[in-house]
């Protein structure tokens, strides 16, 4: 099962090895992080979506929250949360099928950031099945390029 | 001064910890890191921003070229590129600054993903500047929470 895992930690070197090394030293492989400065400047957040077994988790999360640079570990998969990510994908176009990559782009609130003779950049954000979506519409015209930032979560309390 | 690095990696365990390792054993801070599959799900992308000396840079690159699953890296420092973060914030809101803030939003762009009686949460993306300017106009209202996927980047060639 996939797990969300928000960790908070001292902005720090070496932080991110710390984190990502207890995940590999037990074999979970990690789907997606990001990090990224907190409102403190000094405190960055961790965003880790793994797939694995309940237990080796919570080992982890155990060892999470022994690191001196952990300020705190939050298991977002226990409660209601907003997750969202951001893609860029750069798409083959041309006069024959612009309005139709354009439609498509605005029936999933995307931007068009750079539009050039025979590409087009397209910023979409969104949760899981948005994303997926959007990338199954836009893969027939021929993805050049595509960029994933990873997911990002917050509770919703 | 910052440098943006994009790295093309296979999608195995301990690869993350293999290249934030490489940074951190030479002092480097990490300012954001992101990694995301890529149109191959068997590939990653690791889209990384640091701040450092040319000659140290110079020596991490070579080595993220020796690693076993690096398949490409890229300096876009560069050349042309759009740079694009995403960021969830958890604004305090009441009847008498909603108005207000949901004025600074719509400005940017930004989508409101969450409003309840006491709070709203809003998602914006845009370059350094977007999100720096945006975080400074929101924050007199006091956040709650914030979260940011750091920076993804694509050249525009």
């Amino acid at each position: 099962m996939k797990k969300t895992i928000s960790v908070l930690v001292e902005n720090h070197f070496g932080v991110l090895t710390h984190v990502s090394g207890l995940f590999s030293a037990r074999g979970f492989n990690i789907d997606s992080l990001t990090v990224g400065e907190t409102e403190d400047p000094s405190i960055s957040r961790m965003t880790i979506v793994v797939d694995g077994d309940e237990k080796t988790l919570e080992q982890v999360k155990k060892q999470l929250n022994r690191l001196i640079d952990t300020i705190k570990v939050i298991d977002l998969t226990e409660e209601d949360f907003i997750d969202r990510e951001l893609v860029l994908v750069k798409v083959k176009m041309d006069s024959k099928n612009r309005s139709e990559i354009l439609q498509i782009a605005d029936t999933f609130q995307a931007k068009i950031d750079d539009a050039r003779k025979d590409t087009a950049v397209i910023e979409v954000t969104g949760d899981e099945n948005k994303i997926k979506s959007f990338i199954e519409m836009i893969r027939p015209f021929g993805i050049a390029e595509a960029v994933r930032t990873g997911r990002i979560a917050m509770g919703r309390k």
